[in-house]
This record gives structure tokens, sequence and C-alpha cells, in this order.
């Protein structure tokens, strides 16, 4: 029995299971030059959220009644194609079916013995990626330079912040507890941490965190402690728009200070980028953070949920931050 | 008789002619090493406005009951300096004074019948180069894109313009008057003008002027011109904040649209500059703005207003758009 997820109604807000619904679809024959894929581990993530809308982006948005896609690790099956053989685990851009037909273009194997199957959708995937171009290519930290993430114990910024250790870098990260701020800490290698939902002025505490100013904030959350970072950065400072969750479940366009004249005073640069522009160098950055990984200089956390089923709720519960780490459901 | 402007309060909103005193001073005597300058032509800026704030910023804010600073063309009328001779004209930061004693440290000369003495302030001096540097070196133009300019017909815009023909891409203005869009396209060789205090929906007009989408955005302007160019960008687009004349006066915050969700999905860059940090570059750029002069490619126009004690009127009539091209006083 084949089940997919589809996209039953466009969110309004945060997502809710509603928008998700489940259907019974046949097995696929394939035909010459096809695989068929079973799925393994299915990667979930805040930037899903604005594929759900319909409205013209980088990418494609949702069709209704058509099943959702994401970064998905599966086993080939079946084979009809010489580059893949039975047994082979690839990486892709995959429907959230159990079980699909795929032509093999696009799709990257991966190895079982070199690293964990779900570490290909974190740290050795597209988030790890993500990390790795966003801090090095657009935010160019240099050695004793101060680099704020936050998001900092989620999928990319845990990921940004041991980079920014590596590198030299005093680096502060802002997360959403105190288990998680003792984590960015304990395990993520971070200098300093900052619980923002126990603290009342985030311009202080950044502050406070970051004597000698920010050089570089990487920002996965945007609204209003993008702004508080804004005013914590030094001349020169490079803000790096690698997402905006505490935005994607706006219904009304948020508002906020206007940052131009900051950035005018204050020499600033920000920089929106997205991943998939850098595939030209994915050759040169997987194998430097599995190199990190080996040698422990680079570690990461998974918040692995079971069950194909509990996809949708694994998807939902990124915006209540309920994810340590990389978030993904095994199938 | 010698007289010195001074800032007697800092402005509150919009910049009165009650901010400034007039004061009679002595002409000073110079010592060893030392040069008398004689003021010839002072430069009213809009980023004069941040100095009068008394708030940490790139440069020093200007100081109560001090006399107030700008670029100013001044001609040497005594020497004990060994670099400049009487009659020399010379470049410098200056204070609003007709006679000044000052080392001849960071004095530039110039020569009067290379160009007028006025274009030393304009295209050949600050303006000119903050224009290059800007779009040149920040918003990076490639032939066939499209450069949007708001604040298009004044000093730096009319200049950001020209360059951008001059590099074969396709130029829009932004402007306050139905003259000054005339001006842009006859004059400044533009090959759109949009006149927004005539224009209900500023998205739509830079959509209908831009049909392609706008590459690189130079914005003198700030607020919501910037928020209609920026949902007008092209994905990769650059925006250049050089300056945000229309948030100087507020008193309160301004608030807007937030923009990092745009910036993360176009992958846009905003960046602020300061030309002073590109000074290792002006020995480059002005004798190729000089060319250009004397090539034809390049024209500039001049509000030049008389008489040494209309500087403060001239600098306040800067933020109700009074000028086409550089405001200047000829004292």
């Amino acid at each position: 029995m084949n089940t997919a997820i589809l996209l039953k109604s466009r969110p309004k807000g945060k997502p809710t299971l509603d928008n998700f619904g489940f259907i019974e679809v046949d097995t696929p024959e394939i035909s010459d030059g096809q695989v068929l894929l079973k799925t393994r581990y299915v990667s979930v993530d805040p930037y899903l959220r604005g594929r759900m809308r319909d409205e013209k982006s980088y990418i494609e948005p949702f069709q209704l009644d058509k099943p959702v896609q994401s970064g998905v690790i599966a086993e080939v099956v079946e084979t009809r194609n010489s580059e893949f053989k039975k047994g082979d685990h690839v990486n892709g851009m995959l429907e959230w079916k159990k079980i699909q037909s795929h032509t093999g273009k696009g799709l990257q194997k991966v190895d079982p013995d070199k690293a964990p199957l779900s570490a290909y959708l974190g740290v050795l995937g597209l988030t790890g990626i993500t990390a790795y171009v966003g801090l090095l290519k657009i935010g160019e930290p240099k050695e004793g330079e101060t680099v704020l993430v936050s998001g900092a114990s989620g999928a990319v910024g845990s990921v940004v912040g041991q980079i920014a250790k590596i590198k030299g870098c005093n680096v502060v990260g802002i997360a959403g507890s105190d288990v998680k701020v003792k984590l960015l800490k304990d395990t993520f290698s971070f200098d300093e941490g900052i619980n923002y939902k126990t603290t009342d002025t985030m311009h202080k505490a950044i502050q406070e965190a970051c004597p000698e100013g920010v050089d570089v904030y990487f920002d996965n959350v945007g609204g209003e402690i993008l702004d508080a970072a804004v005013a914590n950065m030094n001349r020169f400072g490079r803000i790096v728009n690698c997402g905006a969750i505490s935005l994607y479940n706006e219904t009304e366009q948020p508002t906020g200070p206007r940052l131009e004249t900051s950035l005018v005073k204050k020499s600033l640069k920000m920089q929106g980028f997205i991943v998939r522009d850098f595939q030209s160098d994915f050759n040169e950055i997987v194998p430097q953070l599995a190199t990190w990984l080996r040698e422990g200089k680079l570690t990461y956390e998974e918040t692995i949920v079971n069950g194909f089923e509990n996809i949708p709720q694994a998807f939902i519960d990124l915006f209540d931050g309920k994810n340590k780490g990389k978030m993904v459901v095994k199938v």
C-alpha cells in the first residue's frame, strides 16, 4: 500500500493538520530509465511554508491537491536506470510519498557507511551547506570578529556557530529556551547564549553578550531580533538573511523600524541568499563538512520523529521551536 | 570683518534658521606651517543633518555653539606653508567662516582653469565620487540591466544616472516635479522618469517604467520609495543605500514594511556606504569623472545661491527639494 501527503488548503497563519491530506495511491510501475524509490527519511524545513503560499518566488509554489515536496533520503528498491542499483541510497527533492518513481535526474547517492542517513538531510545536506555558504560566502567573518546567530540551536544555526568557532570568531547564539542555550554552549561550542523568551530588551542583551559589537549577524528569524542585532552592529557589519521564521506565518504585512538609516550610517550590508544558487560549490563544501565532522570539530543534533503519518505535525512543530538541531521524520 | 555660522540648537524635525547663529569673529593670525583661507564656495548636503544630532555615528556630531563644517572651496590669501602659495584654490572639510586659518593637512588643490570651482564640490568632488563608488563598487551594474535612481535630479542622483548610461544600462529616475523629470530625460540622459509627487502607487509606477524589473536601485531617499523599489527588484538585485533624506527630519523612529523576507526570497543585497572609506580610490575616480565631463558624456546642474548669510537657508531648502543638481553657496 502506498500513501501520499497532499496540500489540501493553503495555511492562513500557522499551518495546521487540516492543511494536509493523506491519500492512498497505487505503487507505480517504472519504465526504462526510471528507479523506484522507497522513502526512508523526510526533511521538514521552515522554508516550505513559503512554498505553501500562492505567490511568485524563487521556487514554484506547491499546487493544491498535489503532494508536498522536500528533501528526502530514499532507497532504490527497483531500477531500470544503469546509474543506480538496488539498495543504493539517494538524496533528492522528492514527494511526500512512501514509494515513488523517478528518472534519477538530480538525485545524489549517499553512503550510509560514511554517515547516518539522516545526516545527509542535515549537517551534510542542504542545511549544513546553507550554514557554510551563508556564513563564509556572504558573512565573510574574520578571525577575532564577533558572530551573532539567531535560531542558533536549529539545524542551520548550530552549524553556523560551529563553523564560526572553527574560523576563530567569538560566537554568540540566540535561542528560545534555557535548555537550548545550554546546548549552544555545552555541545555546539558557542561562547555565549541568549534566551530571547526570558529577555526583556534584546538590544541590551546582545550588547552585554557582545561587548565589542557584532560584526556578522546570521539571521534565521527576522523581526524584532533582527532590529536588535542591527542596533548592535559594528561599522562594515554584514547581516546574512538566511530566513525569517518569525514572519512566515504572518497574515498581514509585518512592519518594523526602518533600517536604511542604520545601513548608511554604519556601512552595513544585508544580503539574502538561496543555497541552490551555490550548487557549483557543493562538491567542495560537502567534503569539508564531512572532514570537520570526522575530526570532531563539528557535531550535530537531530530531532527524529517516527512515522510517515507524522510528517505534517513535525513540520508544524518547527514553528513552535520543538526541534533541537535538524528535524527529520524517519519513515 | 570675519563671520562664522554656529550650530545654536539641534533641529527637532526639519531644520530652521533658528538652529543657526551668526557671530563676528577676529580674522586669525597664521603661524608657521599654516595658511589663511578665504571661503569661495560652500557645499550644503543632506548628510549634514545627521551631524546635527547628538548621537554616535561614523563622524563626530557638530558641537553646539561651534561652527558648522562642510565641503568648502577656499582661496589661499596668506601662506606660511611651503606647499601652498597665495592664490591657490583648495578643497577641504572646512568651517562655515568667511576667513579661517588651517594647517593645510587634508586640503586638495583644485585648478580653476580645468573646471569651474563649484564643480569641485559637485561632479568632481565628493558628490561625483559618491555616485561613482556607490553605483560601480556597490551596485555593480552590468550592461543591459535596469538601474533605478531616487533623488535622481539631485547632486548624486544625476551623476549616478549618467554613469549608468555610460555603462550601457536602462536608467529610470525618480524626482519630485515634472520639471525635474524633464531634466532627467533631456539633460541627464535617463530613459524614463517618475514624478513621485503626482504618482498614486509608486509600486505600479516603477513596474511600468521598469517592465523587466529593477537590477540596481540607488537609494538617496529611503522610506516608501525604497519599499516600492524592493517590491520591483529582480532576483540578485542590489540596493545601494546612499542616503535616506525622506527620514532625516523624522523625530520618531520611522517604521515601514519589513524587508527581510524579500531579501531572502529574491537573494537581494542592501548595502550602505560612506564615500570617505574609498579614499584610496579617489585618485583613479576623479580623473575618470573629469574625462567623461570633457568628452561630454557627463553633464551637471548646479543651484548656486549667493551670499555667506544664505548658507543656512540653502541647507534647509534641500529638504524641500528646491535644488536641481548640486546646491552650493557662492560667498
